[in-house]
Formats: structure tokens, sequence, C-alpha cells
């Protein structure tokens, strides 16, 4: 049975998954679902997730969707190299950083919301890339915050071992950067995503680094 | 040592978490942040949570943000009545249902996004209410096609037997009725969530009949 990503090489989502199956060793194959053409709306896409988003993870005939659960399910099935502790304090700590992009943050900055933005309140990219950078930069203060106040990092979020929610602030440091967001009082969080970045099988997933990026 | 949820009436992700606590008949204690007093801003609830928002779980002298995070560690640490089963397939299909919610949701249309859309587009209350209707009702189709499509629920989510998803449900249900957004093409989904609000523990959890809350 193969496993298939559905997956865009703008999505921040989508890098956080292919990240995971690369640092993984996972071998799976990657379809694009071409966000800027409207893949996500045609037929065939509906049929594999009624809400049109990435990524979707297709593995023995089975479709998951939303990332986190995505990383969660990974992390199950291929379980050599963790990304979460057994000790159920320290999963909420990785999951709650997490969560303050995942769930807080990057839903708010995605296509849908902008182009919500253009339609309804008539933004052009100016206005839409403030929204963005308002949000981006309140989650990097947030998730600077606590780290700085649990003070449970390392070189990662949980002292030396990459764990769900080093992806997570890969994948939101990434997208701070696409919008020219405010990242200067955050040494911290940049500390933690740069060493991430360095490592070969996430390095190699970044979303420039897909196909169909422009080059930069 | 005591567990201490700090939440407010109104807070749908607080719901989230008060109803998984009454369910496994933890004790605890409910300190209310009144989110209409910019309660979540004083400096004593900044030392608590550096991002300002409710729901925090205090339990052993440790603290807890993010309602799924918390909701995941409660059912760690509290296991009788276990909120997720042990295949990993069906976690992730829980997982990600919740997340279609928590994390594509109800993020969109908490108070700090609406006060955004006031000050920085001059939308009035309709105007807001309109956009929190967009999205909730967005989010209630993209659930009742999943729930449909993978045709796994039976009272609930997954079978019979309550998980974390049916509180996610829950907690969107009851919001997309404070806001009058449409679920009138969501049977399934109402179907579970009335069945899972007749549960003694949970529907004592609602956020109307919490302090604070308006008589209806």
């Amino acid at each position: 049975m193969t496993t298939t990503l559905y997956g865009y090489w703008r999505s921040l989502a989508a890098f956080r998954v292919r990240a995971a199956l690369n640092y993984k060793e996972v071998s799976f194959t990657e379809k694009i679902i071409d966000l800027s053409q409207g893949d996500q709306f045609s037929a065939s896409y509906h049929e594999l997730n009624p809400q049109h988003v990435i990524p979707l993870l297709e593995h023995q005939g089975k479709k998951i969707t939303q990332s986190l659960a995505i990383l969660e399910y990974i992390d199950q099935v291929w379980p050599t190299k963790p990304l979460l502790p057994k000790d159920p304090y320290e999963q909420a700590y990785l999951r709650s950083i997490s969560q303050i992009t995942i769930a807080d943050t990057h839903p708010l900055v995605v296509p849908r919301v902008r182009n919500f933005l253009g339609k309804t309140y008539h933004q052009d990219e100016a206005g839409q890339t403030a929204w963005a950078q308002h949000w981006l930069n309140l989650g990097s203060l947030a998730i600077e915050e606590r780290l700085l106040g649990e003070k449970l990092y390392g070189q990662f979020c949980l002292g030396d071992t990459l764990s769900l929610a080093d992806l997570a602030l890969a994948s939101h440091v990434v997208g701070a950067r696409i919008f020219k967001a405010d990242l200067s009082h955050c040494p911290t969080l940049i500390r933690i995503v740069d060493r991430v970045l360095e490592i070969p099988s996430i390095g190699m997933s970044h979303p420039l680094k897909q196909p169909g990026a422009p080059k930069m």
C-alpha cells in the first residue's frame, strides 16, 4: 500500500506533514493540489476532502485530514524517532505550543481568509498582508513568551529532542518570513527554528524547495 | 493539589474543557476570567498565560493552555471513561473532526478577531455576525460531509462511545446557535450534538448555564 500526501509548495500545513514524513524516512508520494488554480475545489478532490483544504494523508486506503491529527497519526504508525515524549504534561506543553500557531494563528492567514478580506472588505494585497502580519506577530510573541515562561527548551522546544512542536514552529516562522512579519522580539523561537531547518530531511521539506515554488 | 479551570461563561473553548472535567467527574474549581471586562489582559493573568486567552488548566502546579491539548491531558491523567480509542486511525479521525472546528473555524470567530474587524474594517455588530456566520456555516458543512463520508458514527462521532470529537462538535453547535448560523443542512451533526448535550454532566457545562450568562 502506498502512502500519499496531497500538498502544495506554499502550504505551511503541508510543510509540517512533509517534514515529519521525511524526518521519519517514510516512503511516500506527494500529489500536488495547486491551490492557485483552485484544484482543491475539483470534483476529484472534493471526493477526498469535502473541506477543500490540504494537507490530506492517504495511508492504507484511509484518508486523514488536519495537519496536527496527521502528525499524531504519523508518530503512532511510524514510531521510530518519536515526535512526542511519554509524560502527559510534556505532551501537553508541546501540543499547546503547536496549537498557538496551528489553531490560533495559521487559520487566520490562509488563502481562503485573505480572499474573503479582499472580496468582502475590499482589502488589497497590502491590506491582506497587514492582516496576516498582525496575527503572525501576536502568535510569535505568544510562542516566545511561552517558551521563556516554561524554560523547558534546549536546542528544541523540549530539551534537545525534536518534537511535533518544533515542526509546528518551523512552519510558523517560514510563514512569518514569507509575510515579512516581525520576528525581532523572538530570539528563542528563531534560534530553535533555525536549528530545526538545519536538519537535512526538514530543510529539504521547506516550501521554497518544492516543485512550483518561485526561485528565491 | 487542586485543579483549577480558568474560564468564562461565553467561551466555547472553556465549555469543551469544563464538559470533559464534569463528564469524568474530576473535582475542580472554575475561576472566572471576565473577557467582557478585559480580565485576560490583567497583570495576574498575563503571568499565567501571556497569550491572554482562556481556557487554562492548572493541575498540580502545572499550567496547560489550548483546549485540545487540555482535553488530551485530561484524558491521560484521568483515564476513566476514555475520550479516545486505542486505534491510531480512529484517533486520527476523531482528532481531525475536532480540528475542523477547533483549528479551522472557532479561531476565526473569537472576540479578538471580531474586535479587530470592528476597529480596522469598521464592521458593526451585524457585520461581525455575518463574518462569524460565514465561517461557522462552512465549518458545519465540512463536519457534516466528513461524518457522512466516513460513516463511523452511531449515537456519537465514533459509534456509541463519547469522544473528544463529540465535545468539540458540541462547542461548535452551541457557538453556531449563539451566532444564529445556518445548521439546516447538518442533520447528522445536530443529532449527535443534541444527544451529547443530553448527558447531564455535559448539559450542565453549557455556556448559558454558567455564572454571568444572560437569562434565556
